[in-house]
């Protein structure tokens, strides 16, 4: 079944001690959809500028995504450049341009109204929730957020969590969400807020599931050279409902199994600058990554 | 089969967040002891002075440690006094008094000799050396070490850890050891130096196996409130030893199999202050957290 993602399109220059990159492709809906469109059938809704170049609409077009609802308006695609230290973990903004994005209002094409699975990238909480207004009987709303909307608008935030499913966030902010100085204590607090299953994100130490009581924790694939940490964690999302929308329902086995597959997915992301390690990609190494990351929690080997 | 340990044995004060202890029983050799007994017969080798309580003997007695190698000198026993913040990773060490430890020369009674698996706790290189060179062809030699002696005593470390099959560490240490500012990259290193298996712990964020070239990660048991995480580290490598020495021997299997353990005691330890809680713990609340670790890493519950 098909996956409907609402998110950034950005055009991100990075460095890291590995490299650099200009104006390369990224933003929560790219690699969602980059990842996800692995798994299922992913329909975008985004907007950019005249300035956006045509590898980026052919990344998505090579993938099948479909773009009807991507916007492109008069003026410069969203900008962000950043730097990596050593520690993936460390980043430093240096510009952040939203030209177009920033009067972005998300229109649903008709036909996209019905998708049975949403994604609501990291973007502003009233731009969240005016993509849910306009879905009709949506089955698994997930959605992502980050500290800057937890300070800035807890009240438009809290209103969406009420109509959320599964919320992807990481440790910290999980820990700034609830108040809780215990991830744990957070983690299970997240669902007061209204989603039934959390999904805490940590980078290096993989990623927890909370669902129904119970934890399920992935390590994260040993990586030996994070290049790019950028978009690592929108991969993942979209590797995990990108299986599970291109499976047979939504249950705690076929969530953790999912969690292997967004794993699998993010830790080629990191491995080069952007999205470009998806296009190499081939279905070998992704199933060779997926067995080593089950052997990583298999007691018998 | 028994198990040798030798380590520190400490009275510490501590406080946290949630409370405070004066003089509690501590050290490595107490926590690794107070966990390995679980599974199997400890011998212990260490030095306390004359103040040392008759309860902290009690506690390895009724624990059936044998306590033939602990010798009591005259003078004070080991002092520590340290202050944990909400974050259990932020410790401030207040005093640190070493008293009779200070000139500590293990002598490894007769009938200790010949024990098949030896854990050398964190203590000086050339200390951990003098203990091996009293062995007799042991099975399985285990060590623990810190950044103070990576600092300190490389060479003395580096002797030793050509002799060591087994390394427990923490991410930290495994990065300053190799030099390699990747967790990944650094477990791997560690090996060049010996050690035939690495055990990484991560704290709040579990542990790493690596062994046979694969990684097996454990998470940490999801513990609501951390009174005082002293001693989680020591009790959880005396659950993977305990474990492997009280089974039928060391492959891949049981190995993963100990992590377990190791990761349900130490949960256990931080729990409360001192090693108090392995005192109240009973086989059922043990084996119901097992299985609770177990399922944290089943794909299908």
């Amino acid at each position: 079944m098909s996956i409907l993602v609402v998110g950034s399109i950005v055009l991100d220059t990075v460095r890291s001690p590995y490299g650099e990159a200009e104006n390369a492709l990224g933003g929560s809906a790219i690699y969602f959809a980059g990842a996800a469109s692995r798994f299922t059938e992913v329909r975008l809704v985004g907007v950019v500028g005249e300035d956006f170049p045509e590898e980026g609409r052919r990344f998505l077009t090579d993938r099948k995504v479909d773009l009807e609802g991507l916007r492109t308006v008069p003026g410069e695609t969203f900008a962000y450049e950043c730097e990596y230290g050593w520690n993936p973990n460390d980043r430093t903004t240096i510009d952040t341009r939203l030209n177009v994005f920033e009067n972005f209002h998300p229109e649903l094409p008709e036909r996209y109204r019905r998708t049975p699975t949403l994604f609501l990238g990291n973007i502003a909480p009233v731009l969240q929730e005016e993509v849910l207004d306009q879905m009709e009987g949506p089955r698994h709303v997930a959605a992502d957020t980050m500290n800057f909307w937890i300070q800035g608008d807890r009240p438009g935030l809290e209103r969406l969590l009420r109509r959320v499913d599964t919320l992807f966030l990481n440790d910290a902010e999980a820990m700034e969400l609830t108040g809780e100085k215990n991830l744990v204590k957070a983690i299970r607090r997240v669902t007061e807020f209204g989603p039934t299953t959390v999904v805490a994100k940590k980078g290096e130490h993989g990623a927890v599931l909370y669902r129904n009581g119970s934890f399920f924790v992935v390590p994260a694939y040993p990586v030996e050279t994070v290049r790019d940490p950028t978009g690592g964690g929108d991969a993942f999302a979209g590797g995990v409902l990108g299986r599970l929308a291109g499976g047979d329902g939504v249950d705690d086995a076929s969530f953790r199994e999912a969690m292997l597959h967004g794993t699998a997915i993010a830790s080629f992301v990191v491995e080069d600058f952007g999205p470009r390690r998806l296009e190499s990609l081939t279905d070998e190494e992704y199933e060779e990554r997926v067995r080593t990351i089950r052997s990583m929690i298999t007691l018998s080997p």
